[in-house]
């Protein structure tokens, strides 16, 4: 039942904060959003930062997934895989009528220069995001599917903050095009299949 | 006498703006910043919105201003004259301790979804500032410079974006290689200088 809580009020934080940012948000609107007493929320939590950075980690944790499911998928080659994990987010930009946007990306841009606490934790956070991309470059580099990589790590880098550049465009421009784009440029130039 | 109050205002503006965003910026700290009297605003700003609005035109002019000042070199190549002002924008952000980033991609990632005069506005300027980097690399194709390019709009958007998502990568990390690895990424995989 605590645990149900919890997760209840995480999950409004996590609606309302992809929605308007951290700071527009209010605590009253978080607790009335997640239908819990007033006095719930700091049973759970020790003030507004120690949530938000547990927002983060929700936000983390569904990124993961998405990646996993997508990556996990043997019956593809490895840059593939990566090809249609980037895709499947575009998907869902596209349904969601390109509002939103990442929303580790727009937490980096709110509160990275106004609280250290924060900083660091979306730091290890995005450290973590694109090891995860790395990884699949790694594989396909053993796999021999790639041919033109130096350092997966620093090309899984370029890739995910070229990804967070054109996730704000699209939200500006409304437009699937830039996205598909991306896809070109990272999956025809930067990454040359063996196969193509 | 008025213009000058005007634009006692505007850089007030542009100051907090960039360091706070537009939301948490409010009017009367800009009046207090700008020293002008409280009933000034009024008088030449229809409201917030039309002021931020004119704030983002001043961010777009110093972006283009700082452009043309490296673009018009013509003792470079015209590829050369675009990655020095990369890098000059690179020092700027290392001298400024990483703060800030970006006030365009701020003021999007804060506003595009919320309100529609701002996202349209904003939509325009990244236009404009995508085009002043396609006429570079337009220019640099005419000069033969470069022997890979297909569309130098299409290039411009996804250098820019990538741009933009380094800026960020750079706000959390407080390390200077990301903009350098961008350059590599940019100046030598996705432009080929025929000269290389």
């Amino acid at each position: 039942m605590k645990t149900n809580t919890k997760q209840k009020i995480l999950d409004a934080g996590v609606r309302l904060m992809h929605e308007k940012g951290f700071n527009d948000t209010g605590l009253q609107e978080i607790l009335k959003e997640a239908s819990v007493p007033k006095g719930s929320f700091y049973f759970y939590f020790k003030n507004k930062q120690d949530f938000g950075i547990q927002v983060i980690d929700c936000f983390f944790q569904h990124f993961k997934s998405v990646l996993n499911r997508f990556t996990e998928d043997a019956s593809m080659p490895h840059v593939q895989r990566l090809q249609t994990f980037f895709s499947g987010f575009l998907d869902f930009f596209v349904n969601g009528d390109f509002k939103g946007g990442c929303p580790i990306g727009n937490f980096t841009l709110e509160m990275a220069d106004v609280n250290e606490d924060f900083r660091e934790h979306l730091n290890l956070i995005l450290e973590q995001s694109i090891d995860l991309i790395a990884n699949q470059i790694k594989y396909a580099q053993e796999k021999k599917e790639i041919q033109n990589v130096d350092d997966p790590k620093t090309l899984a880098e370029f890739i995910f903050f070229s990804w967070e550049g054109m996730i704000m465009q699209m939200k500006v421009s409304k437009d699937r095009k830039h996205l598909e784009q991306f896809n070109c440029f990272v999956f025809n130039q930067l990454i040359r299949n063996n196969k193509m």
